[in-house]
């Protein structure tokens, strides 16, 4: 039975992805050999670090004064790399807005570096929403901020104007909706949502801005390091980089980031008007900081309702629906690859659970 | 026509490895998805880990003082991550044996933490030989080695005894060979030789040695966030991984490090004792210090041979011999996973070349 995967990461990639994919584990572009056992420095894998740089950097409309680079560790080690390379050795000072798990992770490790102002935070009502009324102070060496929330629901639909260096965690919504990318100083992203499989981390990074903060960088920490290298000072992860670029090329030649925004508002659409609209089912986040993304739902009735509608999504090849811990509930991620069809079966399984109550 | 493949890293993987690597990426274990695109807290993912941590700690013989761990950033990440961890904050000082490049780098790293003492260097004779006439100075936070130097094919055949905590770089000869592994505090090595695909560190460390430096550590740079998070504090490089067990269940199933330390001595006996029989070759490594694993050679007369070898061996489907630029002529990686008729094959062309000239 097909199944319909609303797992939030690693998740969903387009089925021609997959098949290239695993094509190239069996046999790398009839080089008789598989693409994990040739070298790196080989033409035909430069070439393809060479596209996924300037690709993706062609996706979201920035010119050369970014530098596009494929890295290791996650978000969590940019949550360390991005103040060594920012935050000032002197009076370090910056700006960070708390608006869940993650951004609070990413503050926290600021800290070491520096004075770090939290701007606003939603903590207390358990990340429900963006806070929007907001002060980043002057003279910050950077504003950071989260522009999707996973686990909580929630969404930026606007980022603050300010003359400080933007910095933003794009992990999971990056390439999923047009935005004026060149707003942004740094932009970085867990590959594993709507870019490739685990492994790897995007960073497009104004090259300006770098190497002035006057810092001591440990050499693999320092995004100057892997600029120069050209995004391979050392062995990058060659499979998560190669699969990243299949699902980049998917974006383009089916229409970039305008078409895949029409695909992701339609399916976040339908799920959210069945969410409203279905007396037996509430969303957790506030409707106007809603994610396009990850829909967080709750059933108003779980002991009358939870075993009925689990039963049923199952049957239906649902997966990956289950909610985070700290919200409980449903949470459905609907990430670039997912299909609609998915959402309709999932909108069914509602509806059908409304009939038998 | 099939491959023999000498490339040096990333380098060849078991047959039934690179198809088992494929299948996942189609189908993981029946589930109807892909290993790519599946939760990293999904039990069967999250048992993929448990034994790949636990299989890697069975090979070398290693008890539960020891964490086995699976982190991205290669090897040059823990050139930074050993001096945080195991460098005191106060009066720090560590020893290092200066064997190739990569030695040097792990070197320069730690030099931004404290003081470091080269015991030895064999950079004046273009790292040919490993030093054996060095003394450790006396209360070093620790020794750091690399077992076995890539580019210049030259291996540590015996380590020095000494109550300094023994660090080792074993990124090009891990699993090729029976060890006393627990002599070790911390053993490394990025996969992409012996153990998997590109896109996974593998780190060995006994676990009583962290925790005492008195160094504020980035989150993702301490060993013991990646100990508590069993190895997956964030999302783990999941295709790396899951192709690394499938590599170690390989290597258990055939016998384990013994039955593949046979196997490698008999293709280096092989084609060391062709370099050293046929009068158009030599090899660049001292003798006592050459490398089981990377077998540096070059043509006597270039001139003269060169381009027939060359024409040789690739009309025999060899590929990825061509040497180092730093130390030029060839270079023949011999990892676990290449069989004994590849280096059969290239002793061939060897004496063909001589027949012919």
């Amino acid at each position: 039975m097909k199944k319909h995967n609303f797992s939030a990461g690693p998740c969903i990639l387009p089925p021609e992805v997959l098949t290239g994919a695993a094509q190239a584990v069996h046999d790398f572009e009839g080089m008789g050999l598989s693409l994990i056992e040739i070298s790196h420095r080989d033409k035909k894998f430069v070439a393809v670090m060479d596209e996924a740089m300037s690709l993706s950097l062609e996706l979201m409309g920035l010119g050369e004064d970014y530098a596009a680079l494929f890295l290791q560790g996650g978000a969590s080690l940019q949550f360390a790399m991005i103040p060594y390379n920012l935050m000032s050795a002197t009076n370090g000072h910056a700006a960070y807005l708390e608006t869940g798990v993650w951004a609070t992770n990413a503050r926290k490790e600021a800290e070491a570096f520096g004075k770090v102002t939290v701007v606003a935070s939603s903590k207390d009502s358990n990340f429900n929403h963006i806070p929007k009324d907001f002060t980043i102070p002057s003279g910050v060496d950077y504003f950071h901020c989260t522009s999707n929330n996973t686990i909580f629901g929630t969404q930026m639909h606007a980022f603050p104007k300010t003359d400080a260096r933007m910095v933003c965690d794009m992990s999971s919504d990056i390439f999923s909706r047009s935005q004026d990318f060149a707003s942004f100083d740094l932009i970085y992203a867990g590959a594993q949502k709507n870019m490739g499989p685990a492994g790897v981390t995007f960073v497009a990074v104004k090259k300006d801005i770098l190497g002035k903060n006057g810092r001591k960088i440990p050499t693999m920490l320092d995004y100057t390091t892997h600029i120069k290298g050209e995004s391979m000072f050392n062995t990058p992860p060659v499979f998560s980089v190669y699969t990243t670029l299949l699902n980049l090329r998917w974006l383009k030649n089916n229409g970039g980031i305008s078409w895949v925004e029409a695909r992701n508002e339609a399916k976040a659409t339908l799920l959210y008007n069945e969410i409203d609209r279905n007396p037996l089912f509430r969303g957790s986040a506030m409707p106007e900081d809603r994610s396009r993304m990850n829909a967080c739902f709750l059933l108003n009735d779980e002991s009358a309702h939870q075993s009925v509608f689990d039963s049923l999504w199952k049957e239906a090849g649902v997966v990956g629906i289950n909610g985070h811990r700290s919200v409980g509930g449903y949470r459905a991620s609907m990430y670039n690859a997912l299909p609609l069809e998915s959402v309709q079966v999932l909108v069914d399984c509602m509806k059908e659970l409304e009939r038998r109550s």
